[in-house]
């Protein structure tokens, strides 16, 4: 099969959002009137970022997700995606499941797919993702301010403890591994919440390399500092239950990547409008801290003791 | 060293043309009232574009080369790019040069670099090229027209044949060789002439795959055929000293990949302004065949008599 014909038949779908779309040299877009653009491209490579044999339909789902996720966190609404991919060799069936996956989720959330490239080598996922923000109304990192309350969404720590399982780091009984795989094979971007945080929030992030890491941008670009406490942060049940190994514990909720909740901030005058905003979103919001004058993070246990990670957030080199 | 000391030291230049550049979850621009978003992505895959051992500097300039080419086939003026890459480890100096070669590049066309990712893995390097074009002016592939002459920049087959002798094919003087390898090195993306084929051309492609190939793209789209004469095409004394092998010749000319020469088809009363325009740009323009009524591409030896090819352009499965 050719490049072209492999494109046509699991990559062309119509893009009505599009002034033209897949089949010419370049897509052409037309940025809604008030509006910015918002760009971010995210790689995903196999056995660094998924098992060379995981489900396509899954792995589709996601390389879109955690694209979808960078918007969300600027408070974008998506419009647009390239897909540049390089595969070993044609396999039909993995292509079909994995474009299935990747065009549910963009259908969700009416992104078109306008472009990319398709390519012989090591199987390489690269996403491109658009979005429109009105103009000054994005969710940038450098706006935390001391007082301000920091919140996520969600739970933390479920992809850490899945793929912990899935590398044979801790055992999980069949129901706790499917309670948590979700986490880590189908993480929804919090597109919604993105939006809605628009005027709400001072600042925001997805947290992709573990909380600490990611929020620790937001406290480096804002030149702020924070203290959580270690328990306010949302986890699973499952989770907690693997609570007698306490650094595991901690190491999954405050360093474990892969999560895509939302961590953000805001004034302590939100606070009640974003419990109602949790509310109506049908989504976790919890306030795990605030930010203080300094650097850093500080995070204390119960005991008001301050938690050293072993290590911190995922490096990849 | 981290991915982002790594980004910060080899990938953060200065964004003039961003409202927001490298270091948040997104890039923020910003599209100039009037236009639209021209947008493309292009892969370049270790072992399957590049040698493993390519030079890092000429690598970093294809690899912005080969986008910009896109969108000097839409007449698209340069704006933004981000790059994604993996890479197995960090090697600084290949980084610094790799880097120099992009930034080069990027900065003789204004380009700012807003984004990207970095991760492990095989050597692959994804970038995706933002331009913008007033609205209505893009150079589209369907608008060839019946009548419509068919020109290309520059001159062809260079590329392929720098190839065949890289990978012993053909044997080239160290001379020739010097004279070829350019093309397919350093490829010079034929933004201005792009530019300047605005409201002149009625469609346009960049070469990447070989005059047949991409050509044939316009037919299709604009549902039209072709005829060529082969001596009309422009090519390299260099190639031409080796057309005592016939086959080779033709093959380098009408299918070789690589070229990033523009091929464009305008009505017949432009041929004096487009040779103007040769002049004006200092770039080779020439006229190598006609648009006709029906589908595919005929080319005509000296004799009249059609040329066969062996096989087509590059094709990557």
């Amino acid at each position: 099969m050719s490049e072209f014909n492999l494109i046509r038949r699991h990559f062309t779908r119509s893009t009505p959002s599009a002034l033209l779309g897949v089949g010419d040299d370049c897509a052409l877009l037309q940025v809604s009137q008030g509006n910015v653009l918002a760009v971010s491209s995210d790689m995903l490579v196999s056995g660094t970022h998924f098992f060379a044999d995981a489900d396509p339909y899954l792995l589709g789902h996601k390389t879109l997700a955690v694209n979808l996720s960078d918007l969300a966190a600027m408070g974008a609404t998506p419009r647009w995606a390239t897909l540049a991919l390089s595969l070993p060799s044609v396999d039909e069936t993995w292509l079909a499941q994995f474009s299935a996956g990747f065009f549910a989720l963009a259908q969700h959330y009416q992104v078109d797919l306008v472009g990319g490239d398709t390519t012989r080598g090591a199987l390489n996922l690269c996403v491109t993702i658009m979005g429109e923000v009105p103009v000054g109304q994005a969710l940038r990192r450098d706006g935390a301010k001391v007082g301000d309350e920091i919140w996520v969404s969600g739970k933390l720590g479920d992809a850490a403890l899945a793929l912990a399982h899935l590398q044979g780091n801790v055992q999980l009984s069949d129901a706790d591994f499917a309670a948590v795989a979700a986490a880590l094979h189908q993480p929804q971007p919090r597109v919604a919440l993105g939006l809605a945080l628009r005027g709400l929030a001072h600042s925001a992030i997805d947290i992709s390399d573990g909380l600490l890491a990611d929020l620790g941008h937001i406290l480096a670009a804002s030149q702020v500092g924070a203290q959580l406490e270690f328990a306010a942060i949302p986890t699973s049940s499952v989770l907690q239950n693997k609570s007698s190994l306490p650094p595991f514990f901690q190491q999954c909720v405050l360093a474990g990547g892969d999560d895509y909740e939302l961590c953000f901030t805001a004034a302590v005058s939100q606070h009640t409008e974003l419990l109602r905003l949790a509310s109506a979103l049908n989504l976790p919001l919890t306030c795990i801290g605030k930010v203080v004058a300094g650097t850093g993070c500080v995070v204390s246990d119960s005991a008001g003791n301050p938690i050293q990670l072993t290590r911190g957030g995922y490096e990849h080199f």
